[in-house]
């Protein structure tokens, strides 16, 4: 149960701004697919257009990082942030761009232990070392 | 300023375990520096032993995840987490391992757009799309 | 499924400080309608008191913070510290306080952006300046 | 210490599409003053760009929320999300805007009792009522 | 539903590595019951030997900390950290080591205060005083 | 550097309600030093008065958890939080109450291991076991 409208297909095709989106969204991904997360979004349209943009430019435009990388790091994210809904997307978004059980497993092992050290770091609170400063 | 004491070479080498565990830190980093974390840890020489003994399995072991990603992903959590001293540490450690300003500021851009969105669906408490569901 | 029993209204009865507090809770918000957070709480009817009190003299005393205002601070906490609970719980607190579709649609923009800004900040430790500081 | 450079003047003056953020943040907020985040976000112009165009549709254009309240709420999240830089320059614009010592001293009341219930609400698991449910 | 299957007993019992652990789980705790955190980790079989040895060796084995303090610890982190399974099977194993109800409202309490202190500390930005500094 | 002004004991001194309060810090702990917190909170007379009356019910009078298991559940919280000055003043308050170097370790051990696995639980996204459910 959300706190907002989830828009249906048939609301959305009745308002341009939002129908704009959810068509590029569709032709970007191939897919008829548009999850629930722009349903919500489309409630505001403006800000609907916005995230989208981002996304796109982010997420989807050729860039220095692979896509399976981007999606490992969004997972990342998330997982330390709690949002339940945005590991679900790009769990499943990471293994459509080809991450394999195995490297699944190891992404996992990776965001624990990063976890664990942060607690014991900050447990700690260890001062940073000069060797890591950041020459001007 | 730390919580606990760290361990300087000297205190590190009266002790044979704490030794054992730097001396592999450096055999294994081929680098004579010892970063405070693990001088922090020292002062309880079976839990730095277990701390290590994981970082070496998970992050210097080969693996299906290039070392790259894998210091991106602990970057990743250390932000989501706000761990100060493991962001500068691994920002650094990725650095090393070749990762470029462009790709620090990709990275960047997306931790950012994920904290976003994070927030977003949390604040609208999407409800999980059935499509994102793990088949047994 | 909460971890704590959820006192019924037959229980708060039988318990004269549980049924006080509920009956201020009532009477204050001119509503027959407890909401499960206190029927959590009234296991420990001195910390149910001790809450209670606090929640009214800052959330429903006069004060020079508007209610709803008030409503939206609440909010972008609850989504930060992700409680599901509290977010449908004020969000719905708001409404009763007049927020409008737009003021949502705004309110989830700036917790929004506040959440990407928070992760840029800290994955670049980006030092305060002297402007920002408080003269004693 | 950053783990970016922070850009100066000069080398803003030096590069057109920082150079053009620079200036609008100054036509903007009527200020000289360029504070560190932008001068980080400038290692990536498309980022600083794009976070620079987004705070300015949502922080400073016209809305239905009134703009000390939007500062409220943003103080609110880098709060909960430890951010400290960013609650520095957030409550410095909150006073710039007419946050008095009263209001500032009730916010942090509501901000510490949302972190509080935040906290017992998910020790204790509550489920949501049914009547915090949005109708489709 | 999860990010990953689920292994049920007959999985397990056909692969040596996951047996092995599960029987150590079961004789360890004198109980059949494997719950579900094993059956996720049992996909890396490396790992769920890691981590159940390291829970084993900190949780388990004898130490200068009681088992029910060391309970009380993890639900503390569990609810900062907004891990509800982790609430729930930590919260079980409290009482299965003999927390009272008066402890359990007790323990809430203080987990409240920290959360609420917590967030008012970081609101005002406190610098730690010189008297809570660690000597060398 | 705050985000408030720190309060001297002049000021103090000259303001009833404050002074009462911090006389009161005082007694109660049998030692002249008020630390910055209370210093901080004082802005606000009736918070200050409030906190300190939640502080000294909770962790100071006598309860069915003892002082020192208390002061290691604030810190897990303060941990989890990322709260440095809090991380701080427990440590040096669990020392004052008897924390030895020995426990402190394990109590470091116990949150990082809390960290580990409140992360991996919730990347795989674990359904709470039947077991763990509260009966009525």
């Amino acid at each position: 149960m959300a706190t907002v409208k989830l828009w249906t297909d048939a609301e959305a095709d009745a308002h341009p701004e939002v129908k704009a989106v959810f068509d590029d969204i569709r032709a970007t991904r191939k897919s008829d697919f548009v999850n629930n997360f722009w349903r919500g979004l489309a409630n505001d349209p403006a800000h609907l257009k916005r995230i989208w943009g981002q996304l796109k430019e982010i997420m989807v435009a050729e860039s220095t990082i692979d896509p399976l990388t981007k999606e490992m790091v969004y997972i990342a994210v998330s997982v330390a942030n709690g949002c339940s809904y945005c590991i679900h997307s790009h769990t499943a978004a990471a293994k459509a761009k080809g991450m394999t059980d195995a490297q699944h497993g190891e992404l996992l092992s990776i965001i624990g232990l990063a976890g664990q050290t942060n607690h014991l770091v900050t447990a700690m609170q260890i001062p940073v070392d000069a060797q890591f400063e950041v020459k001007g």
